[in-house]
């Protein structure tokens, strides 16, 4: 099933699928990074998570019109995917502000951000990833003005989407980063990941962190929160 | 002539002007600063060569029809302008990559940046001057969506005028800083100051640096370049 290893990332190993042209093997590593890199921890069962939460995500977003590149889960830690050549840009959507954008503009963590506040990063390990911004974009990530715009206008209504996914597991959406590829078609479609990995998730009740959080931030366990996440995704079916 | 001192800046003191409301005096310092205050030197004659350029800068681009805070030049330090608000931005406009941009993007200095790059920074000394993007502008300065647009049009309307100035002086125009400041009317104009300290200046035959470069890279001596600019800028009159 699975063909020529094709990139290993921090959290995930991309595969060629054999004898299906244009898809990938997505298939995810049990590695926690934080800090660019500096931190690093090895959490047995996360790849298994990540992969069943993303999976769940990308399959409610599929069924509320949302392109992907989401085909199906194969296994605990695998998923088939349409191969895209990833667009170089991390677009985060804030709904409130948590991380960096809290020591960047000096605002205090939980002030909401009404209209949700979209950030762009030069998806590149080496410079750090930096905040760059739209004009920065178009000379880096090769892609046009428009395409530019439809990215930030469908991270946009994908933030609705999955505030109503998370809305109804009790957890707000405070901040989630996406990262689009385009097919071979030329289309742009929703690609990577969405899972704990890539949001700040607080329960609503207890304003508690269901996210990386606890690992960079070292005050919780990162597998039974992610295993949280997951319940809570499952009950909801 | 002067009133109470209102702020003391890194380059400039700001005093009222004594019978005249809505009036300031700028003094130009002869402190030089950089990476953020953390290298600083005191250049006997900087305050007096600031001051000339500036003043001369200014009432080119008003004959140009740009609107400024500038009313017109004291004395050797010194010039009276129009009291603004200030906008919190530092508004960048790059014609060629130099400074900080390449390393952030990871691009070559010289690299000929067409249509030429606008890059706007929080001013805001305690949290290092961060980058920012439109939608942070518009939570943290005060503007609407209209300003914002305003005055990065006003900035690249400015870069054609500056543009010009320089290259008849035989000097390419890298990148310059501009602040904007709001009248008590409430309109918007070009304030605080265009010298050799906020502009990045190239010589077009030698590639020599005439700008603040020469203290930051300590490649040469700071007075000589803006004194050759002034020279150059006097000629042309
Ligand atoms: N559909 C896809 N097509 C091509 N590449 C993809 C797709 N989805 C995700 N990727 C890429 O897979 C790589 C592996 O993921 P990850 O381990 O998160 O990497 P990284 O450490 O670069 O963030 C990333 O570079 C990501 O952009
Ligand atoms: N027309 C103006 N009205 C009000 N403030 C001004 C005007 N022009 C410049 N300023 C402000 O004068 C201050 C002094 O200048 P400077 O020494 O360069 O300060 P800084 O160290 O904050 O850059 C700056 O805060 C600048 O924004
Ligand atoms: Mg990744
Ligand atoms: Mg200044």
């Amino acid at each position: 099933m699975k063909g020529a290893l094709l990139y290993e990332g921090k959290a995930k190993q991309v595969y060629e699928a054999k004898d299906a042209t244009g898809k990938l093997i997505l298939s995810y590593k049990n590695d926690a990074t934080a800090f660019n890199g500096e931190k690093k921890s090895v959490f047995p069962g996360k790849g298994r998570l990540n992969n069943e939460i993303a999976a769940h995500i990308f399959s409610m977003l599929q069924d509320q019109g949302v392109k992907t590149h989401f085909i199906e889960r194969l296994n605990e830690t695998e998923q088939l995917v349409w191969q895209t050549e990833i667009i170089p840009l991390e677009v985060v959507v804030r709904n409130v502000a948590a991380g960096s954008i809290t020591k960047r503009l000096g605002i205090e963590e939980k002030t909401v951000l009404e209209p949700p506040i979209v950030e762009l990063f030069y998806k590149d390990d080496a410079l750090g990833d930096p905040l760059i911004n739209d004009e920065h974009a178009l000379l880096v990530a090769s892609i046009t003005q428009a395409e530019l715009q439809e990215i930030k206008t469908k991270a946009l209504a994908i933030n609705i989407h999955l505030q109503h996914i998370f809305q109804a597991i009790r957890i707000q959406l405070v901040d989630f980063k996406l990262e689009f590829g385009r097919l071979a078609c030329g289309s742009i479609v929703l690609a990577d990941e969405v899972s704990p990995d890539t949001c700040r998730l607080w329960d609503v009740a207890t304003f508690e962190k269901l996210d990386k959080d606890v690992f960079r931030q070292g005050t919780g366990d990162l597998l039974t929160v992610y295993e949280e996440i997951l319940n809570r995704l499952e009950e909801q079916k």
